[in-house]
């Protein structure tokens, strides 16, 4: 981890373990860098990042301030930074269903620019939140970049793994989703009803050289789901 | 509008009319220099600008991409950028069903971070996309920073005019959403059927000095909604 991003880190916890509110204002950058004896470069790395992430903004002559609107229960829908925090915090856990390795659908190797004929790691999981089914998951990975996989892994956080395991820098991703009812067999996996809501949500993730690497779509419960979004306008 | 804005504008529409698609690369930054006729600070402001709007991507030492997974049919659901496209491309219309000044809901002058004896003004609306039912949409505006709306202007896109008729500068949001089943009175409006399934989407909006201004709670008709969402991981 980099200076930076230790300093981001230790910044954000600050924040939660005082409980900062929206709209606090954080100390001045020479505060700062004094604080953690670093140079003016990386304080200012760290803030960015933490603007990037949606903890803090910035008002140009103005400052630095918390922005929090943190709800009990909801879960962030894009970042999967953090995604451990979240493990912990929501006592995630998963049921694997199905890993191997196989030839991709038509619309797994459009999505992921690759042939019918190149080879994917294949994941099928239901995840669980306090026990209960949260979501229904099945991912397809690039197995050229995304060389070996298995069940201890994809019980685990996949992203974690890529990014430490296989020192790959992920970058960003495009999500599409929309609402319907469920089938039968989505209903049984959750355990709810044919014809309950679900949320549906469809993501390529690809590396920061833009190679796309996982395509996964997703049901999730809807009794469950929660999200927040936190976007820049 | 400022240079790099324009010249963001004209690279996005090079890029849709000639439809290039996702991971075609652009010409280099001198090129860009040159063809726009300016300098280099203004190109990599452009080019900023449609990284954020998740237009392009840019790789380092080896040049900017397109960045295009786009799908018909589906609606950005956070950005308002380009709302006014929007219109034009989804035949977006609205039916107002109620606009006034009153006092806030708790809720609302919680979110909006204002006193229940603040004035806000209330408005409520149908929007139909196509010709059907797209959303029923409620919303609270701090009548001290948006301090004028009537009809005609929630008619069109209340916040074009926020930031061109009333000059503020708008931040960020946050949003928190979930999946539900329709109420009988949301189901009415919408014209479909009590419990048909329906994505419940709140949003509080800030002025990039960090002020909330907007409070919104926006019930969509699940047969109208397919949403996209750009994120950088």
């Amino acid at each position: 981890m980099l200076k930076y991003q230790h300093i981001a880190d230790e910044l954000e916890n600050y924040i939660e373990e005082h409980k900062l509110q929206q709209g606090a204002k954080l100390p001045v950058l020479q505060d700062l860098m004094r604080q953690f004896n670093v140079s003016k470069s990386t304080v200012t790395k760290a803030l960015e990042l933490l603007e990037k992430k949606g903890v803090v903004f910035q008002v140009r002559g103005s400052g630095i301030f918390v922005r929090r609107h943190k709800r009990n229960g909801y879960i962030s829908l894009l970042s999967n930074q953090g995604f451990k925090k979240m493990l912990e915090e929501f006592q995630l856990a998963s049921k694997v269903i199905a890993l191997d390795v196989r030839k991709p659908t038509k619309e797994a190797a459009l999505n992921l620019n690759i042939s019918i004929d190149d080879d994917v790691y294949y994941v099928k999981r239901i995840r669980f939140i306090h026990g209960q089914t949260l979501c229904l998951e099945e991912s397809y990975f690039t197995k050229s970049i995304v060389t070996y996989l298995n069940k201890e892994i994809i019980t685990e956080s996949i992203f974690n793994y890529i990014t430490e395991g296989l020192g790959l820098s992920i970058g960003f991703a495009d999500t599409f989703l929309h609402v319907d009812k469920l089938t039968a067999e989505e209903a049984q996996y959750l355990e709810l009803k044919e014809g309950d809501p679900k949320l549906y949500v469809e993501s390529i993730f690809h590396l920061s050289n833009g190679q796309p690497f996982d395509f996964s779509k997703v049901t999730y419960n809807y009794v469950q789901s929660q999200f927040f979004i936190q976007a820049e306008l």
